[in-house]
């Protein structure tokens, strides 16, 4: 099949690696133009406008977008309306919100244009020879396409997941999901580090990894880890995010379900943004107003 | 080599099958009878007292303990005591608290005997075909048993994590982990299942076991628990623990570390044996003092 890919970042480029691997002819953009030149040398045909992209692919054009979520999405569709004909799928590969979703799919469908969101996890090694995808849309959008995402997918990693914006939204659950076993597999390290025995950080890990009942691919990642930085004092404990986790604990509260261990996963990364607290001041403030306690000079 | 074997439950039985497979000959003990028959059928030497279990093992004997945590295990040392000399051997196989480990360790170490603290996961299936094994203890007292340790645990799943008391300690960790892996993945469901979409959560778990970030064994039994009950209608969400949880939590605060993610793990298992609280009557009828605001009436 004749895809256009947008976006040739580090998850958009192994893709559309994985995608030539299984024999797909590939028009890539990006802004950048090192990386349309660098994708070049993989063999796809890159270009250096969207109008460009549009114009070498056949009819019922198949549109991936592989960039950062957020206006930059209705930005690109804006501009790809200008060529767009009924017929035309434009597919969503990044991590944009599933009510941005929801939106996209009504706007673009009453143009007769398919949408589809399409939830991509694996991280970029996956990317590049098999990833995990979960993608959402009507039922006759997703059919042709099919067999290229199970293309680009691992053996059942791959799930039509629904309604329009169900995969996005599968896909924020599943980060909101990591968010909480990444922060309890290093809240366990930091017991095991500030413990009286003397571990083998690594060591433990790949014993874990065999056999346990805590044995998953984000164990090996630690794994991993602590083979490169043994007590990885080569970083900082700064713990970034990219909007999932909060979408996640957002959902969560609009539905009234329970999640503590996903908000205080999230809540912890962005105590760990912070040096100092302005929580912390008025509470010592407060003990050494009731209680007489130290308080700790700037 | 021959090996003691004092508890058949569940995990033990299986050890003694895994052990079996493995060339050892194991001589069992159980209090319950019909486990030790059972365990004749497999071709163990199934005895009815410590007494006839010690008199059955060569000298420097090795005593394995598979029983539940706490006083029993002090019941039964002090029962062995009555007959165990210097060099011999006994590896508490259970979920010991790791403070005891090191206490029993300590007491016996005094008499010449050697003790073994074996945090053991994989749950039964492990057990049987493959465990994951943490080991403390002494390195002249482990260095002997090594081969037996890899023998019952599936490769690269052994670590001698040194110290008395520390593969208690890792493996109370691991379980601290565990219960908040357990439910983060919980919690996304719950999302996904009070959420506008329509999701076959098995065919969801089964894609994330293929390629996603958040791939795990507990996933996989994610997958099989919701391939016997789609929707889990037949069983309540009452979350029992055992007591590893605590004792991170514990350790964790006695260490300074903060856990949250953990704790919260820990507290929604309480929560969730409550079907009304306190804590909730208190609230709403101090809504009721100050706004006014309805309360629910018994």
């Amino acid at each position: 099949m004749h895809i256009g890919f947008i976006g040739l970042g580090k998850m958009g480029f192994n893709l559309v690696k994985n995608l030539m691997d299984h024999g797909h002819t590939v028009v890539g953009y990006d802004i950048n133009e090192t990386l349309v030149a660098e994708v070049r040398t993989e063999g796809a045909q890159g270009v250096n406008s969207l109008e460009d992209l549009y114009k070498n692919l056949p009819e019922k054009r198949v549109l991936w977008l592989m960039i950062p979520a957020g206006p930059l999405v209705d930005n690109v569709i804006e501009q790809l309306l200008a060529f767009m004909q009924p017929g035309d799928v434009v597919i969503d590969g990044g991590n944009s919100h599933y009510k941005d979703s929801i939106r996209r799919h009504t706007y673009l469908k009453e143009k007769g244009i398919g949408f589809l969101d399409c939830g991509t996890s694996g991280g970029i090694s996956g990317a590049l020879s098999g990833a995990c995808t979960m993608v959402g849309g009507d039922p006759d959008v997703i059919e042709p396409l099919n067999g290229v995402f199970q293309d680009i997918s691992v053996k059942d990693g791959y799930l039509y997941t629904g309604a329009a914006g169900s995969g996005h939204f599968t896909k924020m659950v599943h980060n909101g999901i990591e968010y909480g076993m990444m922060q309890s597999i290093a809240e366990g390290f930091e017991v095991l580090q500030k413990s009286q025995f003397d571990l083998d950080f690594e060591a433990v890990a790949k014993m874990w990894n065999h056999g346990s009942v805590i044995r998953s691919w984000l164990m090996e990642l630690t794994e991993d880890a602590f083979s490169k930085d043994a007590k990885l004092e080569s970083i900082k404990g700064k713990m970034f995010s990219s909007g999932e986790g909060k979408w996640t604990l957002e959902t969560a509260l609009d539905l009234g379900v329970p999640t503590p261990v996903i908000a205080l996963s999230l809540i912890m990364r962005y105590r760990s943004l912070q040096d100092d607290t302005f929580t912390g001041k008025v509470v010592a403030a407060l003990r050494n107003e009731f209680g007489g306690h130290a308080v700790e000079k700037k």
